[in-house]
């Protein structure tokens, strides 16, 4: 394995999403309204037509980075019957990373780069495409030991390019992290909602702003929500134990120190770190994230907390 | 007690409110925006300030319907040193109604009427002045056994004309729904920022959509998440417990569970309900509301779940 390595700069890919709901057909109208050569393909009609009304080329024959934007339970069959360019390198949007590695490594070797974009809503389908969706967000992107730099950057290329910052990670990181900031609370929510829903038509009606926050994420499809607490099952279970610990605390302490951590706004401080694996995963854990790819460096920031 | 009471056309009393924070100021500056003769104080002249641009009369006289818009701890201490009226209507907009009862109750009796507005957000002070807050929110008005039903009726006129809808309920049964729907919601936030907290910087740095809405209502003062969780001591540890016992569940049936629950959007069936006090608690308890007086009867609705 090369730890740094000479990136030459080449035109960027062709980029072909397979799943064109929320996510990919958002990804794939975002780089058609930057003016890049996009291609997609989703099971359903309608899918498609939305894809195509954003300028999106409709078709089966996938090449330069193939972009999987399909649920988990059909990540490892969203290639068949589509005919994939050998050479293409291949990532996915998937809420978990380490079954979808399990699934889409042995068959994809170093052509896999396992990616998640922070973004979505409750909405989901076609009809909730946003091409902005993608502007601001953290997009997580997997560096494991076998991983490829070089597509790595390919695929960290095109979160850049929709406005997203990338955030280097292992899929086990990946896996933990999103166990605490999302599967974990979408059960909260799903618990307080269920909770109050016992407590009766009452409660319901006096629910105001801090209980609609609160469980806004449970109005999200449930098969989505089970996929994303099933597969990430242990990091899940984990987080949820450190939530239950932080619950059985004095109330004064549990609430200064959640207001801390909620209130914290830390700076940024600019960054350029080595194309090397270790330097940009050490990015990553400090809370940092690319902004821009140069000729051998990438340029992001951390979080200035001093 | 009497349950039925012919009720007079009376002219609109006059409003003081006294502390023109958040709740208090939008109240005050609602009913001036509204036409109506409203008055206020408060300890900290910037607020004072405030409250004038919005034309309300700052005085220390207070009369009609006097308003305690006041943190939980200041509430028996808030009229000390003002002049008020001996008949006048008093009440408040504290966020638990027990304890309040339980301190203004005997030195005010039956001029006494606790009331709690469902809205506000995470911020607080008169900087934080809208006068369209209370538009669609609900707002509890406490109907005690020796609650004199001309008062109750005086201050839910008030509420009406800010565009609130009135729920009639007990001081008990008002503090457990909002053990359920506020107060653990406020203590689960925190547990989930602090839990994120103990995960890490890169599990900060990837939090997104449903990280922030779960957590949005701990970025609140922890002073008054303090007092509302503290103040109902009792209501918030059982409604926790329930929590927590949705949370040993299978996640697949919690997950449908809640999603039932806070997807549900029940319509709403208009209803004439008598002046009685048995009436109005039953129509809160069935979670409607009410939306307008008539001479001896409110109307209102209840949720139409057919």
């Amino acid at each position: 394995m090369s730890s740094t390595f000479p990136v030459p700069t080449m035109p960027a890919p062709p980029v072909s999403v397979v799943g064109l709901g929320q996510l990919g057909g958002s990804l794939a109208a975002a780089l058609a309204a930057a003016g890049r050569a996009v291609s997609g393909w989703d099971v359903d009609p309608a899918a498609r037509a939305t894809a195509e009304a954003h300028g999106v080329q409709v078709t089966q024959e996938l090449t330069g980075v193939v972009v999987l934007a399909v649920p988990l339970a059909e990540m490892a069959t969203a290639l068949d019957g589509l005919r994939v360019d050998p050479g293409a390198t291949v990532t996915d949007l998937g809420s978990v990373k380490v079954p979808v590695l399990a699934e889409l490594g042995p068959p994809l070797g170093d052509r896999f780069v396992g990616g998640h974009p922070m973004c979505g809503t409750e909405r989901s389908g076609h009809t909730a495409v946003d091409p902005e969706l993608f502007a601001g967000a953290r997009w997580a992107l997997c560096l494991e030991p076998d991983t490829d730099l070089r597509r790595w950057l390919r695929v960290a290329e095109i979160a850049l390019a929709v406005g997203a910052e990338v955030v280097p990670v292992t899929a086990t990181e990946h896996d933990d992290a999103v166990a605490a900031i999302s599967a974990v609370p979408h059960l909260v929510a799903a618990a307080l909602a269920a909770a109050a829903g016992q407590a009766g038509p009452l409660a319901l009606s006096l629910a105001a702003g801090s209980f609609r926050d609160g469980t806004r994420v449970i109005a999200s499809d449930p098969a989505f929500v089970t996929a994303l607490v099933a597969g990430n099952a242990g990091p899940t279970t984990a987080a949820l134990d450190r939530v239950r610990a932080q619950l059985a605390r004095p109330w004064a302490e549990l609430v200064a120190d959640g207001h801390a951590v909620r209130a914290a706004t830390p700076g940024r401080r600019p960054v350029r770190v080595p194309l090397d694996r270790s330097a940009l995963l050490s990015l990553g854990r400090s809370g940092g994230a690319v902004t821009r790819r140069l000729a051998a460096f990438v340029e992001g920031w951390i979080p200035d907390t001093a």
